[in-house]
């Protein structure tokens, strides 16, 4: 293994391999594993779990890091191919990745959707680009329509509190002030269908997946024994469900035009997850959602911190099974 | 010991044996100490002691350390119980903390007054919760009316320099461009006290620290055998002084309201630290601050030059004490 | 060695050697020759290859560092002596440095030119200043007009890809869409001189490199059998060249002068290295930039992305050379 830039590109026996020496290392831990090696990790966009889970992992290994964070005391990085520079960016990433590469001996690099174009972000163009850059092993940090580290610690999570293989995962779509990308809610429906799940997709219209990321999902769940869903009736999604897997995101529908987007998000601002929601779902239906969170705006206080909620867990599984990653990708 | 929140939680030989502590791995260091062990550093405000004397401790005792800054590079958090978080901060602290705790064995945090309310800033609530939510050992790196680690360094940098357990101790107000928090003039008053010195308040006429403030100092010389008092005579206070500690700190007479606090403090600018000023001191009376200190306007070039400046050697003995709370609290 | 200030404090044997222990870390690592070193790593400005080189070398070596950026999470520092600082910064360099310098085991300080004044700028005043404030061994991340961990790596870098000791090397200014500092040009063209090659300043009018930095190269040549001339003759410059290193900078002509040097610079935009430069060169002349470059405007991607570029190369030995500088000041 010498990348990890999307579940898909594993079998579901290999991420199933993987969260099994995740779970070794938690219980048998290996403090020297990575004495003496570096991850570089490279931060085009915010991060609070994976800048400190990273950091934290290579060290429970016995492995360092350093972050370098672009226009945060780092130089703007340009990532057009064939770009006149003669903007605000004063480094390119054809040099900063090799560069940053030869420091190390494992990259992780974070970058967001642009969110102009669709059919641009659904290609991961810049993304591949980049990790065709670095000749170390590389790590997918969160990219436009991807965050592979997210969907592995959902899936242990899952796991760990017994959510059956073939459970009802509702991935719903909730309210945020602005559009946001579509890396996570990608990755979380394409997770769940690996894992073998009932995954329904609830949004509201105009907020449909596009069809690359539904079909991706419908082939995963074929493989695997899983179902493909997806419906604007809450009631009908959430009955019986195992998981409510919340997240926002941008409308596929009018993508790139802000001002479309906001007329469209306006009237629902409802679709904040509530205990009402769970009226019918099972009694211990699960309540997940990635970080961070906007309390009372996506998800109620009521949810966040009642019993179904695992979202610091999740967070928490997200150093527990990067290390696996981590020891993957550098002890093989 | 598994919190380390304010001096006042222990008691003076508590006190007296974490310097001893001190003392003794400034002597016989103990580099493999915390192998292995991981310090997670949150900082809601600007820093550099805490910030690189906090890392530093850690790794001369063979730990390691990661630093999360909330606004550079991370989510702007959300610190108040019930928000509808439709503002700039995309986490709350509600997640924040216990993710963030699960990553580390320990976790420091600094959060500095909001200065608009001050029976809210003299509560502490905000930052209670915060403590409240971190399952692990946690640190103070300064909240908005406490900052025990640099009390720590200021009483051990006394006793390096021979200053009597009773000596005379005057906390002068000085002059800042704006209004700063009450943190240290709290906790250097309160240290002070436990410590047992005479100490003595000067400040200009709206600038008396909060009874609760005073009290607690009170009740710390009580216990101790020293004295608290307090005067705007700045000849009187600092007669006989073995100490000058200046601190610069907001009116608490016109708090949060910052038009009246500006024209109180015009007038004020003649409260700058001289030379002049120790004429009547001991001839040995030694000159303190906490850092960062604006030159020639909080205190003249001449005295932060000269030889009673203390200064590096308060900040220098920032590591060294740490390290002590670091150990204790990892150790035991 | 207790200073890595300037290459021009060493003679060429002695850099020679330090190249020497470069190459031999390369050859046979040695992972615990800094166990339990400290290095602190003070930014003024903006870092991808410094920030991340200097802490990888670090940990390869079995030390570890700490990054203080001002301005990014650390206050805002003053470096003017007798300055009344009532403006943004609220620490004074007098105490940053002294106080930095007792948490750590060596310093590294990055502190770019004013831009001001190109006497003052010439004469470092206040790096020699901030150098003079650490009591510990330390290093010239990049000051005013100098660099010389870049200087050695480029050494190094001409070395490994077999550049004859007496090779024409030619320095061209090259385009930017503002003014850029004289540090690296400075520092190339006196590394250049040092290492005995017939050295070429190719640059237009108006940007002639200071007479001092000229001598200093003329004086370093003249130890080493080598030479240094300058021209705007761009064909005669660049015949027989075996290394073209490009560079931007501002025009000593209207130091400071930022609409004056924006007029200078406006008609100059052609300044910028294609293949064709390369047509009187040696076959396998090599180019050489220190990085971030402007892609298509300094240099355009036909040369960055051909086989004559070593910039990946140099920015790779930063990491290598540093190590062989922090072995030295660290072990002796």
């Amino acid at each position: 293994m010498n990348r990890f830039l999307d579940l898909a590109d594993f079998s579901r026996d290999q991420v199933v391999d993987l969260l099994d020496l995740a779970r070794r290392l938690q219980e048998r831990p290996e403090p020297q594993a990575l004495a003496g090696r570096i991850l570089g990790l490279l931060f085009m966009n915010p991060s609070l779990r994976t800048l400190s889970s990273f950091q934290a992992g290579m060290m429970r290994l016995g492995g360092t890091s350093f972050v370098v964070t672009p226009g945060q005391g780092t130089w703007q990085v340009e990532t057009r191919t064939g770009a006149v520079m003669d903007g605000g960016a004063a480094e390119h990433v054809r040099e900063a990745i090799p560069v940053l590469a030869s420091y190390c001996d494992a990259l992780g690099l974070r970058a967001f959707a642009e969110g102009r174009d669709l059919a641009a972000d659904l290609a991961e163009a810049p993304f591949q680009l980049m990790a065709g850059l670095c000749n170390k092993p590389f790590i997918n940090l969160e990219s436009a329509v991807n965050h592979p580290c997210q969907a592995l610690a959902d899936w242990k999570t899952m796991d760990d509190v017994g959510v059956p293989r073939g459970g009802r995962f509702v991935l719903s779509w909730v309210y945020h002030p602005r559009a946001l990308p579509l890396a996570v809610p990608a990755a979380a429906l394409h997770m769940a269908a690996q894992r073998g799940m009932e995954v329904v997709v609830l949004r509201p219209d105009g907020y449909a997946l596009p069809e690359p990321i539904m079909a991706k999902a419908r082939r995963a769940a074929a493989e695997s024994g899983g179902t493909v869903s997806e419906t604007t009736d809450r009631a009908a999604a959430l009955a019986g469900a195992h998981v409510v897997y919340a997240k926002e995101w941008g409308s596929p529908a009018v993508y790139g035009d802000a001002e479309a987007e906001a007329a469209l998000r306006r009237p629902l601002a409802d679709w904040r997850v509530r205990e009402a929601w769970f009226a019918n779902a099972r009694p211990d239906c699960h309540f997940m959602h990635c970080l961070p969170v906007r309390r009372n705006v996506a998800v109620a206080d009521e949810v966040l911190d009642g019993p179904r909620s695992r979202v610091v867990q999740e967070a928490a599984n997200r150093m527990v099974v990067q290390m696996a990653v981590l020891h993957r990708l550098l002890r093989g």
